[in-house]
């Protein structure tokens, strides 16, 4: 198997994107992440996206894209995994060359949220959950994580001001983060006394429908040293799936394939969780922020809410997390969640981060999700010195 | 790069299964593929599907997939490439155990087209092509295959009846598969005939809305040994992208993405046409047949229509094309289409087609492909002796 590393990335500034449509922000985004790795072509692409059949009535998005990147008659291939698309299409793109497919792969992540037709966004994302036993009968995702969010409170006394502290956290570094959608700090109270979306979630502890593209290219690690660029691994990805729907969980508590598929990325880069300095994980709700703390490892199950009560995750804690702002204050287009999650990573090793710079950044997670978490990617990254 | 091997094949007999669900359909030819194969386990798994999210209002397919077979928290993957989505599908089962990821991967195709609500079937179809430029503005596929036979019968003479001819063929062959959805047999006039779509197309020329799904097991040629199981290699595998626009191409009778897709099969197997004994190919509209066979080198550019007529292509003939009956007669759930032209061609290695037996089949080869041709793939197949 061969080494791979990062060694392009980009996206555009997101947000409600009226004068772009599904095409436009993939290839921006990929346009950018070919001009920063500096190559002349790319052998395959992947593109990462949930639901373009039913947010923009357009599917076969490979041809799509490859025809408007002006790239085909390479190979281009879509990937779904509801919202953790974008992650499972890197995890493609990572095999394909380390397999000895490709030598130099794009994988790009798009959602366009805003201007879908019918039956509305909501409808369009419900498709992720069970649709027979779950979204027919009426459950939406900000109710199916406020049951989460519930369970976590009843068995470990996780308070309702420590899912506002990861909005607050969050909202903080996106402040600083120029591709953001949201970028207005909010504090503890504003999260609590905020619209009602489902007990105990309020508008705030949800993530925003966005549109949005992201790009990154992979190649070998001895293709990085000849194009010149600092030397970005992926050292461990892991991949795995849990029930669809939440209804067949022992634990409402719990999400599974994270920690599956965690345990797969750390054993491939043969690192733990305290290797890792700082993380980008799927805050598609706040509460989902504090599961996936437990699940990475980087806290004891049922402590989540401490540790951030505690500042741990904050930029200059112990382990930060999200500081680009995550899902909740950057954006969600879903489809672009999982390659962002790798841009942030990126930026980070490259010291661009200002005051959310993490010092000395070598060694990062991201964890991206679909649905209530019925599947998982984890991918972990290595800045070589 | 490790040597892969079919090792199981399953799929339901295809058809209008108002008494099956998407999930009851892929579950089932997948449990028919692992009971062949005679396997314990997966250890990963790909979902060929083109628009569940329009035909059933459910995304998030390998996590639905792994959780209704009771495989997670095992890797699981879902593939679009509008009607190619079930041969890219095999083709990432194929890089990952190639590439040494998983040494044990179901791939399976499924849709489930005929319960369809909203704008139905023809509009979910129709997000294949370039929704901005070409849906939208009212063409749909049997539209867009018209104009591409227009093009190939004013370019090179090709007659109404040579279309008519491939589809009273395929419907020869489908007659004699007991998973086919149409076993009849249609006569050039009842074709010519038949009630008409799209000038120069009749409904005889189209191929049908069906619910299928179709699984194969891949693994290492070392493990397929072990398990007592006759050796049918992959040996090539190609894919490509062309302009997913019809007005976009430099010829209406030339489908680009399919010559590259098997440019790169041929040269991988260390292969050329000739080699080729049988071959399954995506007949969407009759006219389709005829293009493919010429972009796969089977015949001259423009004599597809003459080998046809003087039955090359029927079984017995010089080269034997869908003996399965085709998408035409055997039936189209896009996303299944592709796996099950692998298990047609295992059929024939493993001597199982009586009637329609090529003898002594040894290397085969599947095209399929999305839309009017924007993406494309290849797989050729070998029997070892």
């Amino acid at each position: 198997m061969r080494d791979v590393a990062v060694v392009g990335v980009g996206m555009n500034k997101w947000g409600e994107l009226w004068e772009k449509d599904l095409r436009d922000l993939y290839v921006e985004a990929a346009l950018l992440a070919i001009k920063d790795a500096g190559v002349d072509h790319v052998d395959s692409m992947y593109v990462g996206c949930m639901t373009s059949g039913l947010f923009n009535c357009q599917e076969h998005l490979g041809s799509l894209m490859a025809d408007y990147l002006g790239v085909n008659p390479i190979p281009a291939t879509r990937v779904e995994s509801a919202c953790a698309s974008g992650g499972i299409a890197v995890r493609m793109g990572f095999m394909e060359v380390a397999g000895g497919f490709s030598d130099i792969v794009l994988v790009g992540g798009v959602e366009k949220m805003t201007d879908v037709s019918g039956d509305g966004a909501t409808f369009a994302l419900a498709t992720a959950c069970d649709q027979e036993w779950e979204a027919y009968n009426g459950i939406t995702f900000p109710g199916l994580y406020a049951m989460m969010a519930r369970a976590h409170m009843a068995k470990y006394g996780t308070k309702r001001e420590h899912l506002a502290m990861v909005a607050v956290k969050n909202h903080e570094n996106g402040f600083h983060n120029p591709n953001a959608q949201y970028r207005m700090k909010v504090t503890v109270e504003e999260v609590i006394n905020s619209t009602k979306v489902a007990e105990p979630l309020n508008i705030l502890d949800c993530s925003p429908i966005t549109d949005g593209a992201a790009a990154i290219i992979l190649t070998t690690v001895e293709n990085a040293k000849k194009l010149g660029k600092p030397i970005i691994r992926i050292i461990g990805s892991g991949q795995a799936t849990g029930t669809i729907a939440l209804h067949s969980r022992a634990d409402l508590a719990a999400i599974d394939a994270t920690r599956f598929a965690a345990d797969k990325a750390y054993k491939m880069a043969g690192k733990s969780p305290k290797d890792i300095q700082f993380a980008e994980v799927h805050d598609c709700f706040t509460i989902a922020e504090l599961l996936i703390m437990e699940e990475l490892g980087f806290v004891e199950r049922g402590k989540s809410g401490p540790a951030v009560e505690a500042g741990e995750t904050k930029v200059g804690g112990r382990i930060p997390i999200n500081t680009s702002g995550g899902l909740k204050s950057k954006g969600h287009p879903v489809g672009a969640t999982g390659v962002a999650q790798i841009i942030a990573l990126v930026e980070q090793f490259r010291g661009e981060k200002g005051v959310c710079q993490v010092k000395g950044a070598k060694v990062g997670l991201t964890q991206n999700m679909g649905g209530s978490g019925g599947s998982s990617v984890v991918h972990i990254l290595e800045a070589m010195s």
